[in-house]
């Protein structure tokens, strides 16, 4: 995990938020929806079948975590949740929180519309309540 | 999980393959893309962190052999994996084999070109080949 490398694709379209035991967890620049990302700190996986058995345990966890949190914050209509890598290979799981009233639905948001960022101190906002929410299983 | 309805739209849409210990084992009627659907057989779900814990590991392994057999059959450039439902509800988990020469590529599927059916005899042959080679892990 120490030479683990985030894609350059997500560190340039991505704010960290922070880490749990396996995966690095990201937010989209994009204030259209709340959107974050959880990347699994493991090179050379592209799928999610790829990570071996204690790994997929612990990526599950995470991301149920995740989507709890989400919903408990942001009281979205639904999740959208997709490990697509199309453009960036590394394995990487979106976690959108969607609302009837917004932009793209009922469709899908990727390749929808261009990324509308944050204002700085907004994008500070969502990840500071994100990391008190999760606060516990942070490990960093 | 006897009383379990599938949803209207899934039924119109989809081929029933088979059925896992906790999901059914749809495919899509689309052949621009091999395109199958787990469905945890459980009601009032519309998000995986809903499922207790036992479900949720249960589908983490169908989706897992799924993906695995999906690749061994059609040897994909990619998978793309998503929960979204946005137009169905009832929770329900993609699983799309894409290739960059697809009409579609690098974008997702969802929402993007209407469907085009199979032919009868096409549809069953994807069908009996993905069930051949789930054979052991099949209850149904």
């Amino acid at each position: 995990m120490t030479n683990f490398q985030l894609h350059p694709r997500l560190q340039q379209d991505c704010f960290v938020v922070g880490r749990f035991a396996l995966s690095q967890i990201l937010m989209m620049n994009d204030r259209q929806y709340p959107w974050f990302i959880l990347v699994p700190q493991r090179n050379n996986i592209t799928e999610i079948y790829q990570l071996n058995e204690p790994d997929r345990q612990q990526l599950l966890a995470e991301s149920c975590l995740l989507a709890e949190k989400i919903v408990e914050i942001y009281q979205p209509d639904k999740l959208n949740i997709a490990a697509i890598g199309n453009l960036v290979p590394q394995s990487h799981l979106h976690h959108v929180a969607r609302y009837e009233t917004d932009k793209a639905w009922p469709s899908p948001i990727w390749g929808k519309f261009d990324a509308c960022p944050y204002a700085e101190q907004d994008a500070q906002m969502q990840i500071d309540r994100l990391r008190v929410s999760l606060q516990d299983s942070l490990i960093d």
